[in-house]
């Protein structure tokens, strides 16, 4: 009456000398973290990466343009990697390949073709790097890949991208799925509804593990279909009779599409504004993921000639970004485009978390100049694009897994998706919850968070320096940026110990100076005094001690005149 | 059939050359933005004041402790002024007082008992400053005050905070409501249920404008009753079986009560963390606000020989301040408590916009340790302070104002309120969208937003220094905290224009110099270079010249070689 696979586990329990058949799991970016996906799992000297994304930085982070993961684990087990594995062609899932995929030896990048082409896109402003190896996987007739002890089978999910994958991966302990973003949508627009029953299939032979997606656990229901999204935003379209301004993501390829329906059913013509955007919707569309007929796409110039209610624009800039489009036609900035009363704009993706205030300022500054503002807290716009509870607990019951393992979201989201699971009647046991770095072995009885943790600290990136800024720079960054600095210059005659000429003060940030004269004399009569005290002259003076007593004594009278704290960076040149 | 007013109004539309009777109106805080919250209305050369408050800085305002409304003219028109009233005592309404009463003349604060201690127990930070002058306004037997022109009516709402007033002024051109934070509560716990009559009947006789809170005015339906959020509570209360810690704001005297209560009903001992929240106990519950039985509070170090389900701990942090008792707790640097597995955090306020990232990881950092955390979004427990969509529809058709201003909250909020009315029937014109510091006039027949402006900039609070922080100080300490500064100083000997030793480098927040001494050097022949050819021999040298070479090159040499613009500073001392 046993299955195979239960002879197999009795037999091992029977025998405990026969060491129990391991892989390794770990995740190196994306837990208790939103962005940085990287997981990898290692089975005897043999290595599958996936997903290689970034994150943006915290506020305290000034300066800092992304963070990526620490793949110093993987650089010197570069020899064991056999491939990279990637689920689509957001940057949170792609954003790291230029900055990783050389250091870690190259290996052969495995993905749909719509992501291979954006990603091929982004490695246009990285000329100096080695051409990448990129297999395409061919999502009309998905195929296995074997590569040494795996097997990975690609499946289709949906996002609010195409061609966006899960894997299964075959291996000898068993099936280890990685299920990073995606929904479940019986109604998406571009891509096909998810093959239930291809996942269904994948999971019928061994299901070990599930590392799935956990953003949207804290979300009771379930996510919005595409179609429900688009029939949200014709409402809009209907009533809207000036210009519709439409700011989103550039990768939110099924937001574009919509968009770009509703005006050609409303007779609007788009025209696309944003770097990034355009370079997408050139991909999509020679690609034929985006559907535009021939006259719909004009430019900002040719637009000129058109009436407030034959245009849409569809555009960068809904987080509230400084230079993007959005910004600059709310600053009335822009070239081309003013926004005027009765003109409709919509904010159609979530607000990330940080940028809440700048949104909100951006959508006020369009109510001021008399446009209506359409967002996700008003209507169901937003970007849809992760499964929610009922989603989640549909796939923990298709799949079957033996083990759970919650990715990608802060850790309350990882709970919530651990929560979930128990209420399915997953034991608690089986569930892990890791930190990023951690590793966790499985067998196919048991499933462990070890002690053992690999390097997986935020790697910053700052504009060519790739881990160069630390601790030690971003505290000074943060203390500058509250209360400014100040330098003190003192040249000192060598002969005689004492100062040549006057102090040279000089603040940025702290104070402004033309008002601050009395203030600033006071502090020159302080470092004179200081001079006088601790230099002497007969040339064993402590110059480190000189520098300090500056630096101190200076640094509190100015906090007890200001009750600010300034950074006091001293120079004493001998002469 | 006419009313005596309908009989006035056609009397003045029919001789146009009696000069119509006008109000001014001028919000200078708290409209376009959240906090800051002041306003006066002026007649005939008499002025009041409502509310005196603060806000908390922009992301782009580092270091900046808060905003304060600009009183140029108030200050100017200070023999005008005939009191201050001041409806409740959270900080967006009283916080600015020390910076600004004194300056407008010390004129008489009229306000509740409650507000009234509050503000005094706060003046104590302000040793410096004029005694307050505090007429207390009685709550258990509200009167009339009559000041030259002005009739002031007082009334109670409900909010979050006992002692919470409305002022109806009777002018001669009619009633002017000024309604700032407030809800409907029908069972309010500590205060009574808002008294609908009373403020019908101040309205009865000549309702001219309302100027009301829009802070709810996006928000569908009607807050929730304070006697809701005790019951949500409890059933966290029900379940907890270790600590119970509380974060919220200090003000919130309601919460405070609904969580002593709650735990005099399980059988727990309270502790107060957090020195604001403390002297707010201390002042509420001299006065009588906060009922509390003798045994319930307890020290930190008595509570050290209970167990972990006899204790709640009642403190600040909710917004994951640094340094606050909560931030401590989860950073298992508390002095006294940590946080166990079975334990209960409950984040009972809102999220500051600016604020969600630094509470998410709070949160993250408490589920991490095993806790369990309760907030907003997964259960009603918010401030819920603010009248929603229904309560202002209430307002509006219980006061029947004539005109109505929509003040407190951004300027999408404040749309949404205009439209709100508007659907009641409000003529368009009626309503008024106005910015700080615009000039508003009212007559019996026309409300108008003028041209006339008064200041109403930010003036930016720093330590001791308040509106001595402009645009450059701020650019300033923005640039600094993305890529920090480099100062070069170079000795140049006055005699023969050459270099005296080494040109000296220094760096903060750039880069991290003991890793970069090559990029240093580089450097250091770049300044020598630049000296060589701009200091001339003949004591002709332009060393502003010589400054802005040294400034641009070497910026323009470090953005090659790192892409980041640090602030440079160049000091060239002769000798």
């Amino acid at each position: 009456m046993d299955t195979l696979q239960e002879k197999q586990e009795k037999k091992l329990i029977k025998n405990p000398k026969i060491p129990q058949d391991k892989i390794k799991i770990c995740v190196l970016g994306g837990v208790g973290e939103v962005g940085r996906n990287l997981s990898f799992i290692e089975y005897k000297n043999q290595i599958l990466v996936f997903d290689c994304g970034l994150r943006f930085p915290e506020e305290d982070m000034p300066g800092v343009d992304f963070i990526i993961p620490n793949v110093d684990y993987l650089e010197k087990n570069r020899k064991k990697i056999l491939g990279v594995f990637i689920t689509h062609a957001h940057y949170d899932h792609i954003g790291a390949i230029p900055y990783i995929v050389e250091k870690i030896g190259n290996p052969t990048i495995y993905t749909s073709p719509l992501t291979k082409a954006i990603i091929l896109k982004r490695q246009e402003d990285f000329p100096h790097q080695k051409k990448l190896d990129i297999e395409t996987i061919d999502t009309k007739n998905l195929k296995s890949i074997q590569l040494g002890h795996f097997r990975v089978n690609p499946y289709l999910v949906n996002h609010n991208v195409p061609d966006t994958l899960g894997f299964a991966t075959d291996t000898p302990v068993g099936t280890v799925f990685y299920m990073p973003d995606f929904k479940v949508d019986f109604s998406p627009i571009i891509d096909s509804p998810i093959n239930l029953n291809h996942i269904s299939y994948l999971a019928s032979k061994n299901p070990l593990v599930l590392m799935m997606d956990s953003t949207g656990a804290e979300e009771t229901g379930h996510s919005i279909s595409e179609k429900g999204i688009y029939e949200d935003l014709e409402k809009i379209f209907e009533k809207a009779s000036g210009r519709i301004i439409v700011a989103t993501f550039a990768s939110l390829i099924s937001r574009l599409q919509q968009i770009i329906w509703l005006s050609e059913k409303f007779n609007r013509r788009v025209v696309i504004d944003g770097y990034s955007m355009k370079s997408n919707v050139e991909i999509a569309r020679a690609m034929n993921y985006l559907k535009i007929n021939k006259n719909t796409l004009i430019s900002p110039q040719e637009a000129q000639g058109l009436l407030a209610r034959q245009l849409t624009i569809l555009c960068t800039g809904s987080q509230g970004e400084d230079n993007a489009v959005l910004m600059r036609i709310a600053n009335r900035e822009h070239k081309y485009f003013r926004v005027e009363k009765g003109d409709t704009v919509i904010f159609s993706s979530s607000v990330v978390p940080g940028n809440e205030r700048a949104v909100q300022n951006l959508k006020d500054s369009f109510f001021r100049q008399g446009a209506r503002v359409f967002h996700y807290k008003m209507m169901d716009i937003h970007a849809g694009g992760h499964a929610q509870q009922e989603e989640l607990k549909l796939m923990i019951s298709l799949i079957r897994p033996k083990f759970l393992i919650p990715i990608h979201g802060q850790f309350s989201m990882l709970q919530a998706h651990a929560d979930i699971a128990e209420q399915l009647g997953m034991p608690k046991s089986n569930i892990v919850l890791t930190s990023n770095g951690q590793i966790i072995e499985a067998t196919r009885n048991a499933i462990t968070l070890t002690n053992y943790e690999v390097p997986a600290n935020y790697v910053m990136v700052d504009g060519l320096g790739v881990g160069d800024i630390g601790e030690v720079v971003l505290r000074d960054r943060n203390q500058l940026s509250k209360d400014g600095m100040l330098v003190v210059v003192v040249v000192i005659d060598g002969e005689n110990g004492e100062i040549r000429g006057e102090p040279e003060i000089s603040s940025r940030g702290f104070v402004y100076l033309k008002e601050s004269q009395k203030l600033m004399s006071e502090t020159k009569n302080i470092v004179k005094d200081i001079i006088k005290k601790t230099v002497s002259k007969d040339h064993t003076t402590n110059w480190a001690y000189v520098k300090d007593n500056l630096r101190d004594k200076v640094g509190e009278f100015l906090f007890k005149e200001t009750q600010r704290r300034p950074m006091i960076l001293p120079f004493v040149v001998e002469i």
